[in-house]
């Protein structure tokens, strides 16, 4: 380096060490058995018995007002982010993430260089440490006296508690002799003393220009034991580092950015597990220089140096930081490191060890068995917390609002068969027993869409051949429980392996059509019998142009509610969490106000199934000839396919890796459980249940343990679920209450229902990659996002596939509409063996990309084989992994 | 540095310049009379006279296959931005920002310390120059004749123009001779070449492993005289600089890291600017550490390093990376380069020339008429180019949009006394005469929101008097426009400096809010001349519920179109552009496709005035006692207010510095002609005009100037405006001509154009910085935007500034409601004094950031004393330029 810089022949003069064994000094620092730097905020890698290194908080102290008014001041503090004091806005920066100069990082490796540098120092006081520090044969005993009494100054921190400008101590600088050391009221009412772990570190950097001083002064102090200095920082933490940079005035802003250099190296996980380690000057400058070989460099002219970049959603994976002897002891880590690195080892579609093939008869129902039963009684401790609670309150609301919704279009596509009623009674009887008997009873049972969609077809199927249509079901539901007993049997389960990508977004694609479709067609015939008032004309009625539930319908879309969680008092979320509610009640107002002639929800006055004159017992013919109970049997084979399906994708989806299940799942117990309800809610005449994926998840996410303290602008650390069967059950109790609500519902205008059925398909519509790909099909190549399979895959090869989707889409469609309706699911299915030919257009490489791999794709690619352009230029390494999308919520509105 | 790497004895040799004067080192390369590395595409600097260096253009060529398959492959290309081959989707990425890892910097410094440095070098073919650059000791004759046939192999290009993965030249690699190397028809073809400016040269660096080396290969060459080297480089440019990075395999991608980081250095101006007038290697090791010493460092760990950055909307200007010399030759920076640096020198409002007072009697009139009247047949011949027959196009549809809104509107708030045709028509005379007369001739007269307020309120007030409204308003014209001459000759308009944004933002808001009310209150009057149908009811009408233009409604948003315009066939800008006449169109057919009993704009069957019985000259007393032409003044003096603040407003915002207008401004002239058109306008009875806002900034922006050769990635470099009249004259004839239009304006519902209203305001509300206070109220701290205000002014103090707003909002509110308000400009001036009176409230600093300065304010302040924190830690330097919004689009769509 040929930069002049002041103090560079102490940089020069350090830069070849003699002394030391070259190994020591190019290696990563010290082997095995030391606990690693993953990141200071893993409190779960308590739980796993890993040792770890405490939270360091940082916080810069600056040498202002030289040489009229001396004073200290922070002006900065940082534990994963920086966050700048704004003074004349006298208030904290949002954190962001440190960006640096890099002569700064060099000034300061050359200042620590010829420096003093005490590591293990024994000092117990603030007062201890500065004389030790102070320690120097360059200062006179006067300068001494004079550098100890500054450095014992009071510094002024921002208070935060008050939010005014004013800085406490800043009226009556003082001198602090031992026993003024203890720690300030202000110091331990910090708010962000809360935030920090127990257990938590503090580091000092003393920064400023100092007139009197002939020459820099360095001074980097690691303490034996961690002591409260004083007032030295904002939080009463016990010190482990301090750090001392101060010389005569030099030009631009050196010290401030030397300090600011030093505090993002403590900052740094890698830097300062190798600083608590270091024995010598050399291993700490060893650390510094490891550190620089890892930094970005942005050029500059084509970036603001002075930009503020907010911090990532995700922050890169420590992992690859790491020698390899310290990566094995590592903990799992949380689905916000997902990398790609990840998918390609296991991929989203790993199978659990519980689908694993036993072999015997029922034999996988059996091992749920045995697998859940030992959990049984935590299911119920351990939701004992208050988040549960509110998950209660969350989970039921949406619950109610979808029974409301299914059973209203239920009634309107059964000719009152079924109804609101039903579906209350129904949601509350299989949604409570599936929660005391299921493999994972996380799971939220409802009406879902492919199932409607079903016994839509079926009944106008049951009304061409005018058959009763309730007993004709029953047989259905009868035939379907047999073979849903035969899959549990035959362990079928561990089949839904094939369902790739491809599959889940074809039976999503074509659900969410069909909502849109029925939608916009309900809208349309409902002109004819409710006609639009034309001028002149004296007919009743009136046009409806309800706009919808909008797009703040975010209750279907799988939010992030703990994003929002500090938000004061819950109004925010409230709104947004219940938005669909809150539409529905609007349009209800709406319709109310304006008095409009629309169709109304059907509702029975009193607790009796909506078809009039049928008891609660569905009869077993009917005015059916016999042999439709044996004929039932083929649309209950189909029903049965799509019921799996359904059930299956969303048991994969919930059950996956990274929502670290500690109970395990229950896949043949699942289904099991179904076919059970199945048959109970066929004699009973009530809407058939399958798992719902949106709800499910929202459940999920409503009950995730996460680390509460954590570092300003970093996001919470996930730690795991809530896993207990309480929360459900109570859920669907409170359902089950709800049925005397039932004479409120009448009010709710059908059109208001349509309007969420609509936003349901266009919402699923628009979360899958395959809606992505078909906007790239139009757009300019220049204007495409930079997405991570365009970097991959040829434009032709991507366009090529998503043809074949369409064309699959199309043929569905046609077929949907012809009277062979009804075979649809079979279709679906057939969905699997179009993504099976595919393997002979594409390469496995191209649809890892694509969609994911089937088993024997994944059995048949060697281990390194999967990346062929890693052999040019390693493309794969430059991926972002900040790119990577975990593939979980592009399904999670799909089919609910 | 104690980092091991390769080659890192040889730039620990080398870091010491021993035999060169360390003045030459440390200060930015050679004072003085050198043209300056301002970016590479200014190619206005040309017009100005400065001669430029040539634009680079760098691409990377990596051996690949070693060691069976050995081949040259193009892998990465820059001009301002990386674009990276994507090899197996077989594309070029995005152009984005490059980053670097540090070592890979460091490494190619000692590679190129210890290498072979041709500067002048005198090769003129690929041959002369592969002979030169292998002339080195260390080889053997054996191995320099393997390598160069291995430099002189032809390497593959990704082929653009077919689009495929094929690469030519791949099927048959062989040497190139010397008649071999004339460039290939590929490279000519590349679409590249087109964008290039003429004079653009190339650099290459080479880069690999290469086994039967036995140590690292280093070459940098500068040829004397640019030469096209046969294939080397995609496009067929002459090459400047040559690259050569080869050596023995090592671990990771140590060549390819190497070579982006020499392509990256090429790619930068100001190493550019120094490698260009290098006489020695350490010219070039000082060059390379004059960038080290620049770069932007981002740590490990909080920073994803393969994250993609896209290009910054406008890159930081080089100004500060130039030495105080080499900034005074430099040209004027775009609009885009303004920053907040600039913005504390001379602010958006600093007084044009044209804005200093004479002290005579009309001086400013007779100096603005001296001022353009060289100009004036330039006015014509400037416009004969074919941007301005599509500026046209879309100016008069915007023009005839406004037209037809405001006319409706204003004859729906005057009972007919104006209507659609007089709309049309005052336009048309209007806005072609102030074409042929104005000082800005690109400013396009309209029919503005604030105007039509007034008249509303005149209307209203004339009704209460029983005075015949034409006739009345006749006076008020005539008064207009004197007490506006004697605005021209007292110069007044130099006063407009006191119009800070706290007025501007004050007088926008008010007029929304009343576009706002005024919309929703139309609308729910109609409900009782058309009733809602009520089921039951037999009254005919219907509820129109059109849901108003939308979103999307862009036309009266600023946009840049010119971001769009290589989007295929217009068709999507088209679409954008002209959103507000779809939405109309849109709103009409629904209208008529129902059949829905809305009232529709009044328009007459022949070319006649919309009130009947009257001609086209309004006869001077009609009805009215005498005395009221007298009483006229003071109404008029209202209203002259109005007019003056609503055109000197959008004159001041038209003529910023930023717009680089050559042929000046004209206030006064502008002002006069107002005046007079005032007067022409009142006796035809036809709408009042002033400058509109929005279609005025529209029209400048479709004549913008831009450089079109530009780097990938990088935006069109703005040049200036085709300041002409004969674009806004062709507009207003057209819209003359489109009065035979009328018949079928008659089908417009007025609803639609209420729709349109209230989008208006609700735009105008949302785009200026008092709303987004006004939200910042409601916002706790944390979640607050990183505004630039926020980290300087305490947030007390802003909510403060916004309550003051608001009670002066809420007090005008209350003043408009009572029969007081046709004072209502009177206020609006009121709002200068109080901003006057806020210099006792608030500091200058806070003034600064929250509104801006006015004249005085500006003289008290001392030229340094405007950032006091300055002192702590200088945290202006800190802001990011990007963050800086420049203020003219926050006025841009409020009174139009």
């Amino acid at each position: 380096m040929e930069m002049k810089l002041p103090g560079q022949e102490g940089f020069e003069a350090s830069s070849a060490p003699r002394n030391i064994p070259s190994g020591e000094l190019d290696s990563n620092p010290g082997p095995g058995t030391s606990p690693s730097p993953d990141g200071p905020s893993d409190t779960e890698s308590k739980e796993l018995g890993v040792p770890k290194d405490p939270l360091l908080f940082i916080q810069l102290n600056e040498l202002l007002g030289w040489p009229q008014a001396l004073e200290w001041r922070e002006t900065g503090r940082w534990v994963l982010f920086e966050e700048k004091l704004e003074v004349a806005a006298g208030r904290w920066s949002a954190p962001h993430v440190p960006t640096l100069a890099l002569p700064s990082l060099q000034k300061l490796r050359s200042l620590l260089a010829e420096g003093l540098v005490l590591l293990d120092c024994p000092a117990q006081s603030l007062l201890e440490l500065v004389e030790q520090v102070t320690r120097v044969e360059s200062l006179s005993p006067e300068l001494r006296g004079q550098l100890q009494a500054l450095l014992l100054q009071r510094p002024q921190h921002y208070n935060q508690t008050t939010g005014t400008r004013h800085c406490w101590g800043s009226t009556h600088p003082r001198k602090a002799s031992d026993n003024e050391e203890a720690p300030l009221r202000e110091q331990y009412q910090n708010p962000l003393r809360q935030k920090l772990p127990p257990g938590a570190e503090a580091g000092t950097v003393l920064a400023g220009e100092l007139g009197f001083l002939a020459q820099p002064l360095g001074a980097f102090v690691r303490l034996r034991d961690p002591v409260v200095l004083g007032s030295l920082t904002e939080v009463s933490l016990p010190s482990r580092f301090f750090c001392l940079l101060l010389g005569p005035p030099m030009l631009g802003k050196g010290y401030h950015e030397m300090g600011r250099a030093a505090a993002v190296l403590l900052s740094d996980p890698q830097f300062q597990w190798s600083v608590r380690r270091a024995s010598n000057l050399h291993d700490l400058l060893a650390a510094l220089d490891a550190f620089l070989e890892e930094v970005t460099v942005l050029p500059p002219g084509r970036w603001d140096p002075t930009a503020r970049i907010p911090p990532p959603k995700c922050l890169p994976s420590q992992h690859k930081r790491l020698p390899s002897q310290q990566r094995e002891i590592r903990g799992p880590s949380g689905p916000r490191l997902t990398s790609a690195e990840d998918r390609h080892h296991h991929g989203p579609h790993a199978p659990s060890p519980e689908l694993q093939r036993t072999g015997r008869l029922f034999g996988g129902l059996i091992q749920d068995v045995r697998r859940k039963a030992p959990w049984y009684p935590s299911d119920f401790l351990d939701a004992l917390h208050l988040q549960c609670f509110s998950a209660v309150l969350y989970i039921y609301l949406a619950t109610v609002t979808n029974a409301i919704t299914f059973g209203g279009l239920l009634g309107d596509a059964t000719d009152g068969a079924q109804g609101v009623l039903e579906s209350f009674l129904g949601t509350a009887v299989a949604g409570a027993a599936f929660c005391l008997m299921a493999g994972q009873p996380l799971t939220i049972l409802s009406s879902t869409g492919p199932v409607l969609v079903f016994e839509r077809l079926l009944f106008s199927f049951s009304r061409d051949y005018s058959l009763d249509y309730l007993p004709f079901r029953l047989w259905v539901g009868i035939w379907v429980a047999t073979f849903c007993l035969v899959l549990v049997a035959t362990e079928a389960s561990v089949l839904v392996r094939y369902f790739t990508r491809f599959t889940e977004e074809g039976f999503c694609a074509l659900i969410s059509l069909i909502f849109i479709y029925d939608a916009v067609g309900k809208m349309l015939n409902l002109t004819h019998t409710y006609p639009i008032q034309k001028p002149g004309s004296s007919a009743y009625g009136c046009l409806c142009q309800y706009p919808g539930p909008g797009g703040n319908d975010s209750q279907w879309i799988r939010t992030r509610p703990k994003d929002r969680d500090d938000i004061v008092s819950m109004v925010r979320k409230g709104l947004s969490d219940f938005s669909s509610v809150l539409a529905i009640l609007l349009g209800c107002g709406l319709d109310a106000f304006l008095g409009l002639a629309t169709p109304k929800l059907m509702v029975p006055r009193e607790f009796k199934p909506t078809l009039p004159g049928r008891g609660w017992l569905v009869s077993p013919f009917g005015t059916n000839p016999w042999w439709w109970s044996v004929a039932a049997a083929l649309p209950a084979l189909l029903l049965s396919i799509l019921i799996f399906m359904d059930q299956q994708i969303t048991a994969v989806i919930l059950n996956r890796v990274e929502y670290r299940l500690q109970k395990g799942a229950g896949f043949h117990l699942d289904l099991f459980c179904v076919a059970v309800l199945m048959l109970l809610t066929s004699v009973l005449g009530l809407p058939w249940y399958v798992s719902a994926t949106v709800i499910s998840l929202a459940h999920m996410d409503s009950l995730r343990r996460e680390s509460r303290a954590c570092a300003p602008g970093e996001l919470p650390n996930f730690l795991g679920i809530r896993e207990q069967r309480l929360t459900g059950l109570v859920v669907f109790i409170l359902t089950g209450a709800s049925i005397f609500l039932a004479p409120v519902l009448k009010f709710i205008p059908m059109p208001v229902l349509y309007g969420i059925f609509l936003y349901m398909g266009v919402a699923a519509l628009s979360s899958i990659q395959f809606t992505k790909r078909v906007k790239l099909l139009l757009m300019p190549a220049k204007h495409q996002p930079d997405l991570l399979l365009l970097r991959h895959v040829p434009l032709t090869r991507v366009h090529l596939f998503t043809a074949i989707q369409l064309v699959c889409l199309g043929l569905l469609w046609i077929i949907k509409s012809t009277p062979a309706a009804i075979i649809f699911p079979l279709m679906l299915l057939g969905l699997v063996g179009v993504r099976k030919a595919l393997e002979r257009v594409f390469s496995p490489q191209e649809l890892l990309w694509l969609d994911e791999l089937m088993p024997e794709e994944e059995r048949s690619i060697p281990e390194k084989g999967l990346e062929p352009e890693h052999s040019f230029s390693g493309s794969d390494s430059e991926d972002s992994e900040l790119m990577y999308q975990p593939k979980a919520p592009e399904i999670n509105i799909s089919v609910n």
